[in-house]
């Protein structure tokens, strides 16, 4: 069982490392999240950018930034370099973007000198506290990889075991999701699906149970489950933890639909396949998910530390 | 603005022709969803299939199907045929799957002697009422139809906007979706999705208004569209009724995360592109969904009647 929300930020107080480099930091949206997740003993926040906008910003919107180094430094491009220079060194654990383009932030993600690149796969998770729903699931892609191949999704599992793993999840379900839970040669996903469910059988794909091609009932509701013929002989029976998604628009879709439907729903997101997790959440993401990624990329980068990538 | 689900059931009871011919209909739910559509007044029901085990289960369940014509046919494919011919010959004005495998029902849909052909494409309408959108949401293609082409989806607009003025939307707004709402040609999707917009507005598709490719937040989250730079020069801002998904996977992904997550949601399904409306609800369908589809079939009939296809 994983844990909710709550309890990963409990878990992220105890943590001894959890410092946390934002890059252009002059964002009201920005500064509030930082601000709450210092509060909450969550991250120890880094600020590069132009130091007299982020004081302005704090002061009109009274948000206490207090005790947080602020590196000043004007240019966007410069100030992201420095904050991921920061965890390239070691010096932070966390990545976050503030108020500048993505394709900016990016570019510093992958910068050869100074950036975060593993030679992976980048990928998105999501992660989602659904009502009714007894654990966290995980999702990817659904906001970074528009058209994974078989080769990517195979890293995309291996990035959802590590955040599941990070979360408490010791053995994670994947469903490789479609519209049907059959292999139809007719729909490539489904062979697809259906070869990342043998590869985890042969051993290839580790520390998890895959179970593909499968329908979003079978993979999230053990009811719909026990009542499909043939469900008996499925590895996963209504309770998957991670769902991987055949492309970015299947999963944006059904993400956005949980966000704008779904009462009471919480998630948090993360960019993997880099040395340290980074927080590239969106404008319209609320303070709450935006402390609940950096709490999600603190557990991580925890796992990341004992265990690396392999 | 739409109605809802009660306001479409209120309007088909004043309907004159309302005959339900279903095939194969020895199905403990599908004689419970006949009943109560027949007690609601949306509803004649004729049943083809084996008499004495359509009386066995209406006995044993307490369900009344006193008054309702049964065709004894014991041979399901002759039963789907015959039941099939009655909505051909206009004595039905719609036809419903009972218990056969769907692939036997589509056959005597398609017949070419006593079938519903009309040469069209074949497409599922789903209709959802959801907690918190204050109107229907028509949906395309959830169920039938893999991997539609520009075409395709051409004709499924054409049926959407059917099935919409049938339930009162009288110019619905039909979002093409995507996980972007910007044009990409590396992402197929949203290219068919401008496209389509522009048929629009030049008149080769008529009778709604076409905006893509769009997010699922800006096609029905008004505050996520005006918040968002580019709104004012969209047709649609959070606005849309119709739904139109990439392909099946992404569209059946999002269906069944709103059936299985979000509280209180009610919906109905028909297939349209045949002479008249077909009722090809699954057996996870609960008896509400299947009624819900009978209504949404009564009013599609007489809209049909009234307008004819093109």
């Amino acid at each position: 069982m994983s844990a909710t929300f709550d309890e990963i930020i409990s878990k992220v107080k105890e943590l001894p490392a959890k410092k946390l480099s934002v890059a252009v930091a002059q964002d009201v949206n920005v500064l509030e999240a930082v601000a709450k997740a210092r509060d909450l003993g969550i991250a120890d926040p880094t600020l590069f950018g132009n130091e007299a906008k982020i004081k302005e910003i704090a002061k009109e919107n009274n948000i206490d930034i207090s005790g947080m180094p602020i590196i000043n430094e004007e240019d966007d491009v410069e100030a992201s370099l420095k904050a991921v220079k920061m965890v390239h060194d070691g010096d932070a654990q966390m990545y976050m973007k503030g108020e500048l383009p993505t394709k900016t932030f990016l570019k510093s993600v992958l910068n050869k000198e100074v950036g975060l690149r593993t030679g992976k796969t980048l990928s998105h998770v999501c992660i989602f506290q659904i009502p009714g729903i007894n654990r966290l699931l995980f999702f990817s892609d659904v906001a970074f990889l528009p058209y994974p191949t078989l080769e990517d999704k195979e890293q995309i599992i291996n990035m959802d075991v590590k955040v599941a793993n990070a979360c408490g999840v010791k053995m994670p379900k994947v469903a490789p999701l479609a519209a049907v839970e059959v292999v139809n040669p007719k729909m490539p996903v489904t062979v697809e699906a259906d070869q990342l469910s043998k590869w985890q059988d042969e051993g290839r794909i580790k520390n998890c149970i895959v179970d593909g091609p499968l329908s979003l009932d079978l993979a999230i509701d053990p009811e719909s489950a026990a009542h499909k013929a043939g469900a008996s002989d499925r590895k996963i029976v209504g309770d998957a933890d991670v769902l991987l998604f055949p492309d970015i628009h299947a999963g944006n879709l059904v993400y956005k639909a949980i966000v704008h439907m779904v009462p009471g729903v919480v998630n948090g997101n993360i960019l993997m396949g880099t040395k340290a997790p980074v927080v590239l959440t969106s404008r319209s993401d609320t303070v709450e998910v935006k402390v609940n990624s950096i709490a999600v990329a603190a557990v991580v980068a925890e796992e990341l530390k004992k265990t690396g990538w392999d």
